[in-house]
């Protein structure tokens, strides 16, 4: 493969229709020059995220997608319910670039110092539009890999890092000492149960089988609570004891799992504590930061007053933060990008193939635990 | 009637059993005289507010009650649901005073200077025990109400009124510029919508019929939306383009009004704005203070990431606000408390009037808008 850029390259675009549909194609765009504070790179290894999904498909109802196109420009489209095509409402007509983050090779640079150091280099990179063949990016905002390293290795160096690190420092900021943590086996999951352990973090790990119980006290997770156990509500409880847990990040979202955290929480407060006709005054607060059930959240209230459930967005969460503790969380991540914020991939495919209905069929449904890779050289 | 109070008088008291009922009685006590530092109320108005039923009845399943005793000294007994007998372990065995505020006159009086001062008053009191015929207060926790008041008048001189004060507070130290309410024709809301109005600040009352509606426009509400209409939902983002409202406090708690205000609210946001595929960045806050539904809270999460959902109690947020701006607030109230701070009561009645089933049949049931006030002196 000539490192030589092509003047036009593919790029995975996602247009919302006034007829309530959604369409994915491949585009070809042109790959540009970089300026002089960027790079140009050959994007070899992109993840689909939960909510690179939401971006990509509008939350259309997949199972009524259908395909056409060639096998190297596929076309998919897909219908709206009303629902989500009120939520889509503001992007109807304009085609989007897809893909959060990324990693690949830098194969040109601008004049800067900065850019020319990275030519050649294997660097991961944030920022949108990365199921592209080509993307230009800052110097600065590339994350250098360890020598050696396969792209794979940093495709996913930002969302889940971050997140991870994130949910710790909003626990900090916000007066907690201990945390959980829900769909706590997922790539996610697995880097926060490694940053607490090296940060000696109580963390209450919320699983839904018991293969994901094994694979997180395998990794060396104290406490697993399995959902899908009858002892379920006893174990919580007596998570929550033994770690004064009183925040949660939920990756759920739907149904009554926040409710059921929250009422754990205030039994492990509450017990042997004086009666009070409010419950506890000891705030406990969910955070819903993903959306794995779709369906309503439903709160039972049953645990006093003194608790919040409210979302959770990396985002907002780094404008809050600030530039200098992004950064510094940004600098802990890149050294241990191939051991604590290390991330799995079952499939990797290319821009094309992830087109295809029966690829989308299993990437789409993020809670078999299939995770996937883009590769747009492929 | 002789000023000269009795050694012995009656005093209301709720009792949890752990044969899973609830028993109300009227006991004899001790009536103690006074310490230097304090008054002897003979207690002649006392409100029963949603927050004195639950801790009177314990959510018991007050359709099940049943009553005897003599007509001086009746005795209710009703059995509790599963839930609710989890939710009052912490009370079994333990015969409890009931009541948080009232109002009545000052018949004996410590030695103390400001006790003295207040002999031959009335004044409103608030702390519990409230539904008792004599109780002893701190002088300086006395509201003494204007010459010529009658205690009916300041039977509710703190929860409403700090309550109402505090919505405003909490909408002031998070940010926000607007608030909204549900319920809003509540004598709480009611003393809400005098403040907002003499403040100025932009409120929205959300109510559940023509007839609420027409109260509160007639006591001057600019946004006034009836969730008992068709046009409600559209009506509501209006009011809060208008009003740029972006907290909200629910006193119903189950069902889906919490979720529908924060689908309103951000649809009033992003009307017009850049398509953000997680929503504006614009935090929006539906605090719950009552549980007219006792249902579960329904939340759609149809509105980004920038939401919270939580519990909103009156003395948490008293402790927060501080001793010094809850003074400030009291003043206010003291100042206030025949006009802006004034209270609506339907009946009044005996404590042994209160233990009848048919009074307790129609003053349990809150949302029909019957307030009930006790008078322990008649």
């Amino acid at each position: 493969m000539s490192d030589q850029p092509p003047s036009r390259a593919l790029q995975m675009r996602s247009l919302v229709t006034d007829s309530q549909t959604v369409e994915v194609s491949l585009e070809e765009v042109e790959v540009p020059d970089p300026e002089p504070h960027q790079v140009l790179i050959r994007v070899e290894a992109a993840p689909i995220n939960p909510s690179d999904l939401g971006y990509l498909f509008a939350g259309a109802d997949l199972t009524r997608a259908s395909a056409s196109g060639t096998p190297d420009r596929p076309f998919l489209i897909a219908p709206l319910a009303d629902g989500a095509a009120r939520a889509a409402a503001g992007r109807v007509g304009q085609s989007m670039p897809v893909g959060s983050e990324g990693a690949g090779t830098v194969v040109a640079a601008g004049d800067s110092d900065a850019a020319r150091a990275l030519l050649g280099k294997v660097v991961g990179v944030a920022g949108g539009a990365m199921y592209s063949q080509y993307r230009t990016a800052d110097a600065t905002g590339c994350l250098q890999l360890p020598e050696g390293s396969r792209p794979a290795e940093g495709a996913a160096s930002f969302v889940n890092p971050m997140t991870a690190l994130g949910m710790v420092e909003t626990m900090r900021m916000e007066g907690h000492t201990a945390l959980a943590h829900t769909a706590a086996a997922s790539n996610l999951g697995q880097m926060l149960n490694r940053v607490c352990i090296q940060e000696q973090i109580p963390l209450v790990n919320i699983v839904r089988s018991p293969a994901q119980a094994s694979l997180l006290r395998d990794a060396g997770a104290t406490h697993v609570c399995d959902s899908s156990t009858d002892g379920f509500m006893e174990d919580l409880v007596e998570a929550f004891r033994a770690t004064s847990a009183t925040v949660a990040f939920d990756a759920i979202g739907g149904g009554s799992m926040a409710s059921r955290i929250l009422a754990a929480m205030e039994a492990a407060i509450s017990s042997g504590a004086e009666f009070s006709r409010y419950g506890s005054a000891v705030h406990k607060q969910v955070y819903v930061y993903g959306g794995l059930d779709r369906g309503p959240t439903e709160l039972a209230r049953s645990y006093g007053m003194a608790w919040g459930v409210g979302g959770w967005l990396l985002t907002s969460f780094l404008q809050r933060a600030g530039p200098e503790k992004m950064a510094t969380m940004q600098r802990r991540v890149a050294e241990g990008i191939t051991t604590t914020f290390a991330s799995h991939f079952d499939v990797s495919v290319s821009l094309a193939q992830a087109l295809q209905l029966d690829a989308v069929g299993v990437y789409s449904r993020q809670a078999t635990g299939k995770k996937y890779l883009i590769d747009p050289s492929a």
